[in-house]
């Protein structure tokens, strides 16, 4: 890491440079807070080795378990800025650690930051990076993994890790939808809630946020399950077309309510290739099949409709979709969200499934593209046809056919 | 219309020619009886009067409102072919009214088949046509409108009537998620509600659907408000940061629940051009700024995106967003779906904002894609910017800012 000495508006600044997902500079002042900038001249840098951010040991307790903490940004690392209204990612995992001590008498933590980015700043090859991650903490006997993270994305990464990754302990993403320095926050107790469910019997990929507006208790999501369907309420997160795995309190009571995979159930494997050429189309009325066109003339090979109702689109596409799906995945996922993509009951998908399609069945159009990216990075595109219909890590639904969902 | 003698299986068939929306064709056979035909060949055709089904008037009775009726198609006017076990589109307006006697009991009806189609393959033009019939209907004198429809697309249509008719009587739009000779059909009680409503003190465009799983009560949806949000449920239907207009039960009762427009409180105006070259865009991560070009140069001036959280994408797309903006409206609407939009509050938000996007407030997405259509039919690209913040139709909930919205 740089430690840096720059003069802005006039003073000179000079702190530990953080890792910032844009033209600005965060700098870690002496004074312990963090300033960004964005006009500044730089004075002097040198190169210093910042140990006490990689990773941060907190004092341990023989009693009790051990937490890894990887920091990626988001809200949950994030403070406002009065000067402006804004809000900005601005903590460490060792801060945001510091900041809620009633986290060291859950859990012995080590807090690592990976990232300091807003979520809708992701890409697919930072997941693989944190993957990796997350498969270093397990293979180094961590009992379980705690990833602070951005809502706007939290699923879409969720889901990757929850592909890429066999986890035999907990692995937990956590944000917050108000920054930590405001009385309506929420972050102290999505992680508390989060350090209870790290050290539970669980062994998958899994998101933990409020599950009412008030500080009652937290839902654990399952990653592929859940989506974020609120842009500013704190029980933002919901779990479609499955049960939340649990509710857990923030005294540690954890009330578990669906089939979950348990701790040492799978061995830890990782499988961290990933193809990036992946589309989610959103179709509507008017949308004519040249946008299939368009990436596929750019090495798409994998697609992922979000059509309307049981799985469909205007009978216009079925000659491209016929073609296309020759050598690449197309998968049907519906916008409605909830429910199973059924395309043998009306002639549109019955038209579209001799071309080709794939039903998705009730996976999450979210869900679908992370999957379909992760099967093309891992096999060729006639395997990964096969396989998208599988279910490979409780990503499908199997106990709700679409004649039970129809009452 | 055509009455045609056909030869298909090794037999004869005669009957009338029913719009179909593909290559198959639709007799209405002597015996009553529609049936589609693949492969076929015409042995004779001539041209006939069809009086009965333009407009098709039941005996009248003078205590009762009168209502028509105007079949596009969809579900509700559809049947299981028990051969193949699908479900085609083959029903008449006067064929789903004659079926239901009950609603001869509400009202007086003129039945009228528009279109028979499956709603996925609704167009455009489509809506501008179907809304100078609607108008025309108003203009006649009829108490209220129901449009018998399909499911998947009927919130997309519902809003582009909205839009282009400001209408001084309830026009009601109306499906099934069951087709009417399946013992769990909604199909009945859906058309009584319809009914109901359409004799009502309303004068907006609404969707009536089941309100729960049971058959109790049908939501009367504000149309520019709605979503379909279950591929297969028969509350399939929701209000979305907006409640339901009211409840409309089989016996005529309504219990209203939110502010809407009244009967006669507005005169009755058509704006039917529209503009549909708007592109809907679903950011996830991984998606570059090149899908905008895509539909750029293709002569969009419109872009609806369906961003993350309080409404973000990737700050990689910025540059292109203040490029494209400078000749185009850019929309900027949540896939979270609930929720307001905000673009002030982080970093990413206030770029695109600069940029010369526009918070699409607290509407849909597919909303957002219908009033962009409709405005730049209707305006140039600047009166459109200012327009598409303001709430001409009740497609912007003002009530609800976004400190009241987080809780």
């Amino acid at each position: 890491m740089k430690r840096v000495k720059i003069k802005a508006k006039g003073r000179v600044f000079e702190g530990v440079a953080l890792p910032s997902d844009d033209n600005k500079l965060v700098l870690k002042l002496d004074s312990g807070y963090n300033a960004g900038f964005y006009d500044y001249e730089i004075l002097e840098e040198k190169e210093v080795e910042m140990h006490e951010f990689v990773p941060q040991r907190f004092e341990s307790r023989e009693n009790l378990g051990t937490i890894k903490v990887i920091s990626t940004g988001g809200t949950i690392a994030s403070k406002v800025d009065y000067k402006t209204g804004a809000v900005t990612s601005q903590f460490s995992a060792e801060e945001i650690v510091a900041d809620i001590p009633e986290l060291l008498e859950i859990a012995n933590i080590d807090a690592e930051l990976l990232y300091n980015i807003l979520s809708e700043n992701m890409k697919p090859d930072y997941w693989v990076k944190l993957a990796r991650r997350v498969h270093e903490a397990v293979r180094d006997g961590y009992d379980g993994v705690v990833v602070t993270h951005g809502t706007d994305t939290m699923h879409y990464s969720a889901s990757a890790l929850a592909f890429m990754l066999r986890t035999p302990v907990p692995v937990v993403f956590v944000g917050a939808q108000r920054s930590s320095d405001r009385p309506s926050s929420d972050a102290a107790m999505n992680m508390i809630c989060s350090a209870h469910t790290a050290l539970s019997d669980l062994g998958e990929v899994t998101i933990v946020m409020h599950g009412t507006t008030a500080d009652e208790f937290c839902y654990i999501h399952r990653g592929v399950k859940a989506r974020k369907n609120h842009t500013s309420r704190r029980d933002a997160f919901e779990s479609v077309n499955y049960s939340p795995l649990g509710k857990v309190f923030p005294d540690g009571r954890i009330d578990w309510i669906a089939e979950r995979f348990r701790r040492n159930e799978r061995e830890l494997e990782l499988y961290d290739k990933f193809e990036e050429k992946v589309a989610l189309i959103k179709y509507y009325p008017g949308l004519g099949p040249e946008i299939l066109e368009f990436f596929h003339d750019r090495g798409y090979r994998g697609f992922v409709i979000e059509g309307t109702g049981l799985g469909h689109v205007s009978t216009d596409w079925v000659e491209t979709v016929k073609r296309i799906a020759e050598d690449s995945v197309i998968v049907m996922t519906s916008q409605c969200l909830w429910g199973r993509v059924c395309d043998r009951v009306y002639d549109t998908g019955r038209y579209l499934l001799r071309a080709g399609v794939i039903e998705g069945e009730d996976m999450l159009p979210e869900t679908a593209l992370i999957k379909l990216m992760w099967l093309l990075g891992n096999f060729d595109v006639e395997d990964a046809k096969m396989l998208v219909k599988e279910n490979i890590v409780g990503e499908i639904n199997p106990m709700l056919g679409y004649e039970d969902l129809t009452i």
